[in-house]
C-alpha cells in the first residue's frame, strides 16, 4: 500500500513551487512514515523539444499508475513555441477529462496573519473557511456542439453548449454533501435557474439527491450573480458551495482574495471511485504558470504545499498529517514568512525556497 | 421635443423606489426646465388580476411611445399567483429582447461617505469609478437550441447555447469604445477565450473594431475568472469593462459591494439608434424586487434615483443636470442620510421617502 504520486512540475513557476511541495512530501515520508513512492515526470516545452509531445509516454505512464498527481502549472512564456495542436493533445483540460476528475475542491481560508494583504476588511475575513466544489468535466467547457461558423451574410458566429445531465449533477452534489458532513454540514448550490434550463436540471437534481440521501445536511440555493456578491459581502456564511464548471471557475477566483493571494490557494480534482476503492486525484495550486515571474525563484509555493495537505487528507487518508501541515503553514505565516505576493511594503520577501524552508522548520516545531 | 418617459414601478419595492425617482424627475422638469412628459403604467400582479396580463395594453403602449422607460423591479412576493406563462409573456428578459436593449451600462462608483459600510478596505475603494457594459440581448440568455430532454437511459439533460455573432459583438464593443472616449479612454474586454469558441469570436471582433476605428482607446483583455478577482483586488484599475451577457451579470454583482450596497446601483439599457436618431432606453436600479422588505417603505431609492441621472445624461442630453443630481446624492450621503442597507449599527435609518427628501433638499442646495 505504497501510495504512488506522480510529480509533474510543468511550466512557468510550476517546477519551482512543486520542488518545495516535493520537499514537504519527502518530509512526511521520512519523518512521519507516510508510505509513498514519488515519480517525477516532465510536461511542456522541454519534453516537446525532445519528443514532439508536451506530455511524453513516460509522463503518461507515471500519471496512469499514480494514485495522486502533484501538478504544477501549464502555459509558460515558451508556450508560443509549441503548436496549438501539440499542446491541446496534452492539455490540463484533456487530463481532467481523461481521468474524469469531476469534483474540483477549492478551499478558501482566510489566514489571520495575512489580513493586511487582502482587499477585504478584517471583520469580513473573520471565520472565512469554506470549500467551493466545482464540477470539472462537463458544462460549457466540454459541451457539444461547439465551434465557429460563417453565416450566409459573411458574419462569423461562435457557439458553445452548456449542459448537465442527471448523473453529472448528482455525483458532484454527492461529493458536496459528503464533504459537508465532515465540516459544518451546510451546502449552498449555485446556479442560474431563473434563466437557464441547464440550471433548472442542476437545481432539481441537487434537491432530489438531498431529499433521498442527505436530508440531514442544510441545503440552500443561490443564483450565481448573487453568489458572486455574497462571496465579497460575507464570505463567512459559506461552508461548502457546489456549482458547475464555468460558474466555479469565476467564483473561485472571485473568492481568492479572501486568502490574501491567488498564490495561497490549493486545489484537488477527484475522479470516480473505481472497483478497488481507489480514486484518482490531481492536486495543484489554483495559480497558473505566471510567466512574468517564472525562473526568478520568487513564486509563492504555499498553494502547492497546501495542495499536499489536501493529498494527505484525501488520497493518503492521513488527516492528522494534513492538519500538521496546515498548522505549519499557519505557523510560518504568523512567524512573518512572506513571499512577494503576500508581503507588505517594506517587509522582508522570502524566495520560493526560503518559504519552503520556513514551512519545513515549522513542521519540525509543531 | 418633449422627452417621453414611461414610469413603470412594477412589483415588490419597485413602486416604492420609483415614486422617489419620479419626484426627482418632476424636480428637474419644474426647476430646471427639462422638457419631459411622464406617463405612469402598471406591471405585475395588479394588472394581472384586472386584465389577465402582467403587462397590459396600456403599459405596452406607454413603453412603445416612450423615449425612456423608468423601470422599478419585477418579481414580488405575489409572483407565485401569476402563472409562469402569463409572467413570461411580459418579462424583463422579453422587454430587453423586444426593444433590442443590447448595451447594459452598470456604473460602479465607490462613494467615500459609504466606505464604512463596504466589505472592502478604504485603500481599495479609492478612485473606484468604472462602468461595466454588459451585452444584454444575446449570449446564453437567448441562444438556441435550449431545453430539457430525457435521454435513452432515463436521465434528464438540460442544455443551453452560448453564442455571439460579429455584429452582436461589434455593436456593444462600439458602445464601450465610445463611452471610454468620454471618460479615461480605457476599455477592458472580458471573455474566456482560452476555453470557449464564443469568446474567441468575441475577442477577435473586439480587436478588429478597435484596430479599424478606435485605436486611440487603450484596449486590454482579461479572462473572466481573472476579472472577477481583479474587481475585488483592485477595482480602481478599470474604466470601461465590456463583456457578454452572463459574464456581465456575474461581474456586476461581484463589483456591487464597492458601492456599499446593491441598493446604490443604477443601470441603463440602450437599444440601437433608429433612423430618426432616437435610441430607446430603459433605466432601472440593479437591485430586484426584494420581497422581504417590500411594502415597508425602507428600501434604498438611490439606485433608482441614480438611474434618473443616467437618463438625464443619455436620453435627455443634459449632462450638467446629471452631474447636479449625482452631486446631490453625494451631498445627501455625506450629510449622513442612510437607508437601512447602508446604515451602520446605531445610525439613524431613513425611510425610502425620507431619502427622497434628502436628495431633493440637497438638489435645492447644490
Ligand atoms: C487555464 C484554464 C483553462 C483553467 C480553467 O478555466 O479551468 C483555469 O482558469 C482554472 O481555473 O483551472
Ligand atoms: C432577474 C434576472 C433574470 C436578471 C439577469 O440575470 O439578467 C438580473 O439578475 C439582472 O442582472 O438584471
Amino acid at each position: 500500500n505504497m501510495i504512488k504520486v506522480a510529480v509533474v512540475g510543468g511550466e512557468g513557476i510550476g517546477p519551482e513551487v512543486t520542488a518545495q511541495s516535493q520537499r514537504v512530501l519527502n518530509w512526511f515520508a521520512a519523518k512521519r512514515g507516510v508510505p509513498m513512492a514519488l515519480r517525477e515526470a516532465q510536461y511542456g516545452i522541454i519534453p516537446y523539444l525532445a519528443t514532439g509531445k508536451v506530455m511524453p509516454p513516460d509522463t503518461v505512464e507515471a500519471m496512469e499508475e499514480a494514485d495522486a498527481i502533484l501538478w504544477g502549472a501549464t502555459g509558460g512564456p515558451e508556450t508560443k513555441e509549441v503548436p496549438a495542436a501539440a499542446r491541446k493533445a496534452g492539455s490540463l483540460l484533456g487530463l481532467r477529462s481523461k481521468y474524469d476528475l469531476y469534483a474540483n475542491l477549492r478551499p478558501i481560508v482566510a489566514h489571520p496573519a495575512l489580513a493586511d494583504s487582502t482587499p477585504l476588511k478584517a471583520s469580513v475575513l473573520r471565520d472565512v473557511d469554506f470549500v467551493i466544489i466545482r464540477e470539472l468535466t462537463s458544462g460549457i467547457y466540454f459541451g457539444e456542439p461547439r465551434g465557429i461558423e460563417t453565416l450566409a451574410d459573411g458574419q462569423r458566429r461562435g457557439f458553445n453548449t452548456e449542459q448537465y445531465t442527471t448523473d453529472q449533477v448528482r455525483r458532484v452534489a454527492r461529493s458536496a454533501f459528503e464533504l459537508a458532513r465532515t465540516r459544518r454540514n451546510k451546502v449552498c448550490s449555485v446556479d442560474k435557474a431563473n434563466v437557464l434550463e441547464t440550471s433548472v436540471v442542476w437545481r432539481e437534481e441537487v434537491i432530489a439527491l438531498h431529499a433521498a440521501e442527505f436530508s440531514d445536511v442544510e441545503l440552500t440555493h443561490m443564483y450565481v450573480d448573487n453568489a458572486a456578491m455574497q462571496i465579497v459581502r460575507e464570505p463567512a456564511q459559506f461552508d461548502v458551495m457546489v456549482t458547475g464548471n464555468i460558474f466555479g471557475d469565476i467564483l473561485s477566483d472571485c473568492a481568492a482574495m479572501a486568502s490574501g493571494s491567488l498564490g495561497m490557494l490549493p486545489s484537488a480534482s477527484l475522479g470516480p471511485v473505481d472497483k478497488f476503492g481507489r480514486r484518482k486525484a490531481l492536486y495543484e495550486p489554483v495559480h497558473g504558470s505566471a510567466p512574468d515571474i517564472a525562473g526568478r525563484g520568487i513564486a509563492n509555493p504555499l498553494g502547492s504545499i497546501l495542495s499536499v495537505a489536501m493529498m494527505l487528507r484525501m488520497t493518503m487518508n492521513r488527516p492528522e498529517d494534513a492538519d500538521l501541515l496546515e498548522k505549519a503553514v499557519a505557523g510560518a505565516l504568523s512567524g512573518g514568512a512572506r513571499t512577494a505576493d503576500i508581503a507588505e511594503a517594506g517587509a522582508k520577501r522570502l524566495s520560493t525556497q526560503e518559504m519552503g524552508d520556513a514551512v519545513l522548520n515549522a513542521l519540525e516545531k509543531v
